[in-house]
């Protein structure tokens, strides 16, 4: 894919797989459309007054149908935007279609490499002589990542002419990103200082990216207001939690068609994600293993009737191996290597090194057979007997062939070679949870864009009030057919909390 | 689709949508056999002594994956197969195309007209001059159903030289078969005649097939023996329950993306395959209602927590709606119009009939919107205001187009054309249930060709005898890491039942 | 307790615990009617006819307040009732209290030593001089036992003056039942002939009961006709399954307040109650393991997520052990003293046998600590280091005591001396599960005594016919609030039912 | 009960309701020490350090076998203890008398007016001339509460020799504490004031205390520190919802013996005890309803498939009512009024203010009938036709009364007088989740002590760090089985924790 950007009629840039799946796009973003009550909510309360009007914002997060109602929503609202997905596998191409077509810039398709990742992601960044962005929609962080970086390699670069040297890690998507802004020094010298001047804040989609900012705030380095939607809980303990119990199963049956139902399953990581994931594979039939560091998250899977263990106790009994712990090293290739043949291993929870996918692929004689995108078995060369026998096709006389199956040779069954398989083989949560999620964004950019020139947000990380958070899962219950019940005066005074809420105190842990 | 039958390098006919997809079919085989022992173990038993030597085996079952493995085993078992789907969208062409290439002569593809569906099914009884089948399998008894009315209107011919007259139904399907029928007579009036005196016997898949074949027994009409493989413990209790627990919602999540949690679900019917649908939604965080005519499948609904309520009831309040009660006329028109905007329809059940959807389509000014293959959202010109809007998009300047969202039209979302919906929008049963289905039905052909000759199969419906069914079940639970309890001989006899089972009565229930 | 039989006011004959509990009874018996819809509907319906008029029926069934309601339900249908319990720790006492004073003869209390129970059977068999019973309404079928074994004696007697020896078995308790009729031939040696001749039939309860039946119509030595409630689908797959999910928790509770969540389960057999039973605990948080011998039931385990294992699997780290098999010897004393400490083995399924009390009760320097009625502690006299050592207080000065707590000593919990469980630590199955067995009781003599001399019930075991079964669903079903959909004739012709029902062949599974 | 204080052999004072229950207790807290790992390790690691030699702790919490297993831990630890129970009905009598025994002061019975609750209270603060407590455990703030109006009191009385006047409010219960304090002040005017210098803080166990705490702070008139153990995390969201989740289907069980499954039952609130009650309710086969305030608690309910409507909505149809809002006023004697006959109601959150108990008491003409201790039916006089008819029984002859049953007159079932009904009608929560809590109180405890002179803790509420409350749970891991995984160097470093933990943010929800 020669990576030239596109531009529509209407003169907008983009980016995409196909246009023709526009059409397509288009019905599938109206039928989520009734599936995002807080988003259509936002549209209907804050549309007519054009809260962004003026605003350009920049957004990295998957670009999925579900963000395409969040896309048009932000241009509802007044803004002007351009967006890469945060991930090469989560793109729906018909979804970019369509908002490419009809709404926004964009750039990004389902199977970018990470060359093309990156080079989507300044484009994203890249408002033109009129600069911009004022506003970041960030999932992961690797935009905000990418202008720190860059700002980095402008000042080191205005000090005393070096340029940022990509052999200088061995992190091959590093260097990547250094390649990008040594380049883009040689044609804009202050590109990342005027972003930093003019970016008003970001606020941003999920643990990983939250982490990144709170480590650069401990450090003293965040360039702009941070505003940490992953921590709502409206985003955390329904997306997290209620969207992987949907999405992974649904990922390993697009992928595998697999059974469940009687397999021993291990969920590595029992956070909100890992959580989400047991539940479902509980539901499903499966036995489910734990493994934990925390005594405390092991302790609610064992109330829940799951065992917690190590996955060396049961790496070569299990069926189905999931990683969800926002941490790496989680599988090693060592650990595939004991594992029954055809056993499944997939991560739903961070970046792709929770798998050993470097030490899979760069395993001597290891063998890659592509099922079809996004499945991949991958044999080793040792058998239990050491001999390795291939499949026998054998024509008895016309019209009668036979099949001979030898032994299969031992291999595994790697989703969406490592990355978010809930994204790469499925479509990723469903519209009902991301609209909790993308409303506490709405509400944060509105919030940020709001206050720009207050004063009211330093270069710190914030969390959105509780009364706002309580708004967006009020937004969701009436499609739900809820009713929910009135505190009086009396009973409110009694607990000390507002008639009207919030009606937590900030510890409280739901 | 030019209906052409093609034919191999190896002399081989066959008839699917695209043969380049053999080699992504044998790849899905290969991973579909480890998940199905009870196949696998049947080709290492009996294959050496090749006791389907010189059988002519037609099927007419679901050309996926899992019957390309059963396919596989009987030819494995020395039979030559023909073979076609007994559903018009329920084909996988991956399927189809590898064992055309490489086993047995196949007549399927996805997407089917039923002039198409029939002409597959003639195929499959084709076994041209020198004659066949020897077996049959069955599922649904549609090719069993030609046998028996291609002979009637032999016998009619034969008596006074009357054709079948299509006209005289008005049954769009019963037509096409009369004119099939019809249009043979004119080739070889003894061609039925001929299949009645060879046909060994039928192993009949599923529910509505053997409602069928108890009929024909009833009055006394049924051509040659059949064994109900449907009523095997290891198929109903287990295809129709854990199948559909994990297919329905594999459906659902294809077609639509639908977040489950939190809808209200209405499962039409009780059964098995009713309650696989129930659990599986109630797993997945939907409210469910359930809707049954029989009490003592009612009463075990509210045992299970789930509201009983008729489909009035709750017509305008719920989300999702599934049928699956081997009866026509569940879902009507009349009910489509009162849901909510965007309900799900969809039938897991028996024929395309259980939803009324020759009400639908007839009604007068409804619109079909296809989203996708199988995902059709069907508009009814009245809105609430009476008044039909269209979405709207407005450039307002280039690149900032508006979308104006008007209120969605009234309308609903059909799955798979009301026919089963699993098959249809995903992939059908996963392999492991589905190798206890089709290790019966190898099993049951294995028994009639045995017993060709020695008389012991009558014209009647048999199931077969528990031993094997607990066999059946035994060859599957190796794969899982369970181990049996062995009882004592002093315990044996303690119960009455030899060691080695059977261990329950025959009306046992499971 | 002196076996001497009272007599009420009102001059009717009985035996319990204490009679001042019998307002206590009377209240719970109430609470109990509102939730027995279905005999209470029988009352209504059957009521005013007094079918039973002239009837004497004998009960021996668990003497507890919802048999209470049972036995009500007979008088108020015109029958005289004299009745005893058929387990020796499942009576209620304020439920024997009410019934003995109020409606009924009654010889039961919980805690019957062996030689009571079966003094209380013959006394619920002694009509006195005019004769009698008429019906037998019996669990488990010791009153059919022993009207079997009364009359072979009688027939040796009258042969050649034999009388049985009760030393001819070394099992205790037929040791008892042989002297009880040995003693009884002494008065009167036709008792038994004459009630043979009487008696018009018994209808069953339960799995045990049904199967010596089948036994005594195989031998050609069963004397009257039998009814099989305990197939009836509301029964078996209502009692056994959902009776079983509520009252072993409840039982497991009463006894030892030990949390479920977290803990090992074992489940000893898969069938209707271990289901139930397996159920109860996952959804109490525990890890269920199964134990089976039939592959069928064993797949079904694992399609639930449950482990299949053999007991020693995993004797020395599971928490929880019951039994549910209906066989002898599931847990003996071998396992018992590999177990955890205080690891609690308890029987939900049948005899006492499941258990290996005698083995335990013999097992040498065993200790049995009660701690309370129905919960003992069984220690083993070696401990892990061969050492016994006794828990010690030590008073350091006044009002500061110290209590040293050492290794406790290996011992084991074991529930309601391995005897049913839920009866013998909880109150049995709830009121409106039995209501639907009762309600087939209640069907069933009324159906026996119709017949009594149309010959329609031969000396053989009847099931009840599926629309009487599904006629008692029915009547449960406003109460939990209900609405059934009806077929319409056009429905039930296409699937060749009557649109009343009954709705399902003979052999569906449920 | 005379209210007079008891004198063991040993000198030490206690007032319970029967010492010869004490062996009893003795065994039952055996039992509870295998299941309580976290208190039995706590003796193991700190006894012998003695770290509460010369503390003085008065403890105000249920007296039940699990807090028998506390103070032992306490006494064990070198404390000398008097206690009494936070509630009327949780004491269990033969775990007082076992302590009373053998280890600690004790006033606490199972039934106590309100009147002698606060004697009890008092006499556990009673330290006589030496003084004390130098610590408090309380639970709702009972004591807490005493010891503040009480130096209130004392200060106005010291200013201007005023003295309480029990009239001056309404509430009744605070009545009878104005009383005792105004009594207690003519024996000893500055026996608060004394109290107040010397108590070093207060460890407190649930949500309504903290909260009380929490005002405290707020107004500055706490007088002592206190640590919050309600809202560790292996508190808060183990014993709250695993503990309620046993404990509410127990006592439902046990009051009442009623059917879960079928029913419509309503929870009231759904946080961490609402979570635990629905769960089991869900799991029991129940269909729940939730009614909520907060939205987000409700958009929780919806996702695990529950309805949420308010009381209004369903009041008529439901069969289980269950307060767990920690609120006031929830169910009132108007919604009784609507509800079915033998409707249940029960409130497990708080005080009997959730439920309308005064309302209920004094309605004109309704009748309350005691079924047995804590489970009441309240009968309303009106009925639907306005006709009161009662049951009658009719003696036909001798031996044949009849039994006529008219309809039942509306009336509901009340638990535990509208108390906390797993303590009034069960045994609370069972001892393992107790553990959990239990540690955090004895650490609590130590820290206070520990820290006594230090100035660490000033007048404020405190929550234990997370590095204990993960001790907490790492303690009752190995109990069940658990292997925790271990974190490399690397992977600590890359999510930026400690090797050995904490492992998550202060703001972590799990």
């Amino acid at each position: 894919m020669a990576l030239l950007v596109e531009t529509t009629t209407s003169g907008r840039e983009y980016k995409v797989k196909d246009m023709s799946q526009a059409d397509f796009g288009r019905l599938e973003i109206e039928l989520a459309e009734v599936e995002m009550p807080g988003l259509m909510s936002s549209r209907k309360e804050f549309g007519p007054s054009q809260p962004f009007k003026g605003a350009k914002i920049t957004g990295s997060l998957h670009m999925t149908i579900q963000t395409a109602v969040l896309i048009e929503t932000l241009t509802a609202l007044g803004a002007e935007v351009r967006w890469c997905s945060c991930n090469i596998f989560s793109t729906q191409d018909h979804a970019a279609a369509a908002i490419a077509r009809d709404s926004a810039a964009v750039f990004a398709w389902k199977g970018e490499t990470l060359q093309e990742y990156w080079w989507c992601s300044e484009r994203a960044l890249d408002w033109g002589p009129s600069g911009g962005p004022d506003l970041i929609v960030d999932d992961g962080g690797d935009v905000t990542l990418l202008i720190h970086e860059g700002l980095k390699a402008e000042q080191a670069f205005e000090k005393n002419g070096t340029l940022p040297d990509p052999k200088s890690t061995d992190n091959a998507e590093m260097q990547i990103v250094l390649t990008i802004i040594r380049d883009g020094l040689k044609t804009d010298p202050k590109r990342y200082h005027k972003m930093k001047d003019r970016v008003v804040g970001v606020s941003e989609e999920t643990t990983t990216g939250v982490k990144r900012l709170y480590q650069m705030q401990a450090n003293g380095t965040l360039l702009f207001p941070a505003i940490n939607v992953n921590d709502s809980v409206t985003k955390s303990k329904f997306d997290n939690l209620y969207g992987c119990r949907h999405s992974l199963p649904d990922g390993l049956m697009r992928a595998t068609d697999v059974m469940i139902a009687g397999k021993v399953a291990v969920v590595c990581g029992y956070g909100d994600v890992g959580k989400g994931c047991a539940a479902a594979l509980k539901q499903g039939g499966a036995r489910v293993v734990v493994t934990e560091i925390d005594p405390i998250c092991a302790l609610q899977a064992l109330m829940e009737g799951l065992q917690v263990l190590t996955l060396a106790d049961v790496v070569s009994e299990a069926d189905i191996f999931v990683t969800t712990t926002g941490n790496k090293d989680i599988i090693m290739v060592s650990d595939m290597k004991k594992m029954k043949n055809n056993a499944i291993v997939c991560n739903i929870g961070h970046f792709d090194n929770e798998i050993d996918m470097h030490g899979l692929e760069t395993y001597p004689g290891v063998k890659r057979i592509t099922i079809k995108p996004q499945t991949d078995r991958w044999v080793f060369p040792e058998t239990n007997t050491g001999i390795i026998v291939l499949a026998e096709r054998i024509t008895i006389k016309p019209q009668t062939d036979r099949w001979v199956f030898p032994e299969t040779n031992t291999g595994i069954i790697v989703l969406a070679e490592g990355r978010l398989m809930n994204l790469g083989c499925a479509t990723g949560h469903p519209s009902f949870v991301m609209s909790c999620s993308f409303t506490n964004q709405v509400i944060a950019q509105i919030e940020l864009w709001k206050e720009k020139s207050s004063g009211k947000y330093e270069k710190k990380v914030y969390v959105l009030p509780k009364h706002l958070d309580e708004k967006v899962a009020a937004l969701h219950l009436g499609q739900l057919g809820a009713n929910l019940t009135k505190l009086s005066k009396d009973q409110a005074d009694y607990i000390s909390v507002p008639v009207e809420g919030p009606y937590k105190p900030a510890h409280y842990r739901y």
